[in-house]
């Protein structure tokens, strides 16, 4: 794609400092009605060392007001990256919905210059080029307009520039070993980008500028800009269809084939209990120290003892290391933004726990059934679940998926106990009578969810728990097996 | 202090193990009446290396639901340290309203320790004192309940238990050579360690615990905590009164004093302007070289022509290293902190520029004139603001602030301007015209605001704003002094 780019020959003209002026008017007044649609817009700013992205970016967003745009540099990150999934810093950094938020390099660099590096192998690249698609595909469903522009220069422009950078007292400390690396490289960075830029591009394409003409490149940038917020505007906000990849899908019991009653008698509990949470306090030592990161998701039927069970697994772990997360709904700054960015903002650092107390699973159960986002919506999440929950495991993430099952006649029993008993009326509501009411389209849903949504790499587990006792043993049982498992693979990092 | 620690004879009967028990489950029911009444209360656990500050946390929590608590360890982020202002991280992780927020270690060892490692100076030191005292207070006086606890163990039993945790294979990796300096170095450090706790204890008062005897401390704990909750069930939400310290602040002329006639001709704008950018363009590589921190806050009239000035500032500025801070009304979720939580979370990394368009005066003037905060709360906040640039400033970092000002005639002229031209019709608001009929209301305000927090450290600048051009060479020639001053001030760290 690098042999495409153009040359004008008007670089310095009277017309195209004209047509500069315009199209930045034209920007500016955009602003507003992207903020009055609510459409939120992506522009990646990748390319050469000493291309000129930042002063792109800087006469790009020269007119507009600031409360319609931000930037974020996440190259500044390097403990972000090390410690948190390879998407992490650039989805957390999404704009909400009618911002502009403009990326001075991005998920790019993560991907070739690592690979350059053999800081990963080809198989991880591969899965990084995956990850970079399928970011990319489940914003722009989710109704973000997105632009990705490369900044290209010539490796005898780069030597001029990175020259006169280090010429001058003001500026040397801008070139860093990095870049001159890159420039010693110049030949495997070239083939290397382009093969980058040619598997990333079929869902959202790049457009290729030439850096060597700065003015006529903020020129294209900004009719290119122009140009996909104006066809935006006019289709009003994307909505994707669901897409189907083969992910292998591991065969789940139905709800309603489900025993539920195994119990568990109170001395083995007792004894067994113990001595699960001392292995995993052990076990939660090793992961610390092989930087195992490990997220454990909590989904299942009002009063099933989801709660309980959370705490017989949270016991033994070491507050510096874990967190539980209780999921309520979305508040407004998390509704402005795609649906998985309140859990990606929650990812544990590497080598740490996280449990889920509900997750992101609540897409495809209460938003579907009370009808909080659209059918294509719902239906789109399958998918974008398990490529997201991929992307935890490629990472080296243990992901475990719980779902704590009753049935019908004990969940009116533990409710009718918890309304006469005044301790624990707080955790009876209206809204789980009314919950209760729409068991049979919770179920279809809980089925299609099972069904579709248990992977190899991220597992769902049926946990019978009309006898807590017995869930909690169960659970444990299933993550120190899990975390055994992590431990022995991975070498110490 | 630290000889004032308790011990008990009866560590191991069964009623201490009933007591806490008991404890825990009159814990559990607290929870939810504080989310009830949007408490927010803070646990603190600081002490020796090896006292138990982790478990001590995990036996406290252990019976809450995940829903009512959240711990933060903020001794695991070195990065956050070095790049931001002291209290950074502790001021980002407090507890939204009806949610306990456990701190396993916090401010103490950014004290204690670096004063000890000479990492800083003395002076340093009684400024960060200082800074936690006040941090501590403005917490309490917005409503937050604070328990501060602190675990002791004697040097025999700290080796006894390091010596253990190096005897095994799970645990000898939880031994950090910080831990075996302070075992070392024991006596100096509980030295400094009376002296940290005499000196922040007239505020919030400290609790010495006697971490050789866990259960006990653990049975204290929970005492300390339920009483701290029943107390602040019952009288409610606190709200601090004013408190004045001297600040030393600087003269301001009154707003119906200011001369707004200067103006300044077109040839010399574009001369004054194009050079001020140049220079300011040097000077922000050097910025960011010294990791010079600088906040640039715009306040003025709606339509004075701060959107205008803040892009010529904008302008010359890498976007690698700035952001501009559009401050809108506060979201719920922030308006579940205390008010100042919003501007700590978006304070710049050390080295990088942010300019805030419009700020934390919000407090004293649309907070304040709308009724949004409580009389108290509003004038507390002079001193509390005043507080927090001072800590802004200790930090080194350069703090300007400019009211952009302009008469009533100007800004009626403007407003008629924007209703009549479509692309700045956005621009104008139903709420700025009903701002406008309450001008009188904000200049007493503002004026109060300019007399009360202009201090040497964080001046206020009013810039004359009749003519924009005029107020932006303004600007810039201040901002390119105050730069200079720090930049020759500042050595290269």
């Amino acid at each position: 794609m690098l042999d495409r780019v153009k040359k004008t020959e008007k670089e310095n003209s009277t017309e195209l400092k004209a047509e500069i002026k315009t199209l930045r008017e034209q920007l500016l007044a955009k602003g507003m009605l992207l903020r009055d649609k609510g459409l939120p817009v992506i522009v990646l700013v990748e390319g050469w060392a000493a291309a000129g992205k930042g002063s792109l970016i800087n006469e790009l967003i020269s007119e507009i007001d600031p409360r319609f745009y931000n930037v974020v540099s996440p190259v500044l990150l390097p403990e972000k990256e090390e410690r948190y999934p390879y998407l992490y810093q650039y989805a957390s950094a999404i704009p909400e919905n009618g911002k502009i938020m403009f990326y001075d390099s991005g998920w790019m660099e993560g991907a070739v210059r690592k690979y350059l590096r053999r800081d990963i192998t080809k198989t991880e690249y591969k899965k990084r080029i995956r990850a970079v698609n399928e970011f990319e595909r489940q914003l722009r469903d989710g109704g973000y307009l997105i632009l990705k522009l490369f900044l290209h220069i010539s490796k005898e422009e780069q030597k001029k520039r990175l020259s006169a950078l280090k010429g001058s007292y003001e500026t040397e400390w801008r070139v860093t070993e990095e870049d001159i690396w890159q420039h010693r490289e110049y030949k495997a960075f070239e083939e290397a980008y382009d093969d980058f830029l040619d598997k990333t591009n079929s869902c959202i394409p790049w457009h290729v500028l030439n850096g060597e003409q700065k003015r006529s490149s903020v020129r294209d940038a900004l009719e290119l800009l122009i140009d996909l917020i104006d066809k935006g505007l006019e289709k009003g906000r994307y909505v994707g269809k669901p897409f189907e990849e083969e992910f292998p899908l591991l065969k789940m019991q139905r709800l309603s084939e489900v025993d539920l009653s195994p119990v568990v008698e109170e001395e083995e509990y007792k004894e067994e209990l113990k001595s699960l949470q001392k292995r995993l306090a052990e076990l939660h030592n090793t992961i610390y120290r092989k930087k195992i990161p490990v997220i454990l998701c909590y989904e299942g039927w009002d009063a099933a003892g989801k709660g309980g069970n959370i705490r017989r697994v949270a016991r033994p772990l070491d507050p510096r290391g874990f967190d539980v997360m209780p999921i309520a709904s979305p508040e407004p700054h998390e509704l402005n933004r795609q649906y998985l960015w309140r859990f990606w903002t929650r990812l544990p650092r590497s080598g740490h726990v996280c449990i889920f107390d509900r997750t992101w699973y609540g897409r495809v159960m209460v938003e579907r059934i009370e009808g909080f986002c659209k059918e294509d919506d719902w239906k789109r999440a399958y998918q974008e679940i398990n490529e997201f929950e991929r992307q935890l495991t490629d990472w080296g993430a243990v992901v475990l998926k719980f779902w704590i099952h009753i049935d019908q006649d004990t969940q009116l029993a533990r409710f009718n106990d918890r309304q006469s008993t005044p301790e624990k009326q707080w955790k009876l509501t209206e809204e789980d009578w009314r919950n209760r009411e729409k068991w049979p389209q919770y179920e279809e849903a809980v089925d299609e969810m099972l069904q579709k949504t248990s992977t190899e790499n991220a597992p769902w587990y049926i946990i019978e728990s009309n006898d807590k006792k017995y869930a909690r043993i169960r659970t444990l049982k299933i993550i120190v097996k899990a975390l055994e498992r992590a431990c022995e693979e991975q070498v110490l990092r």
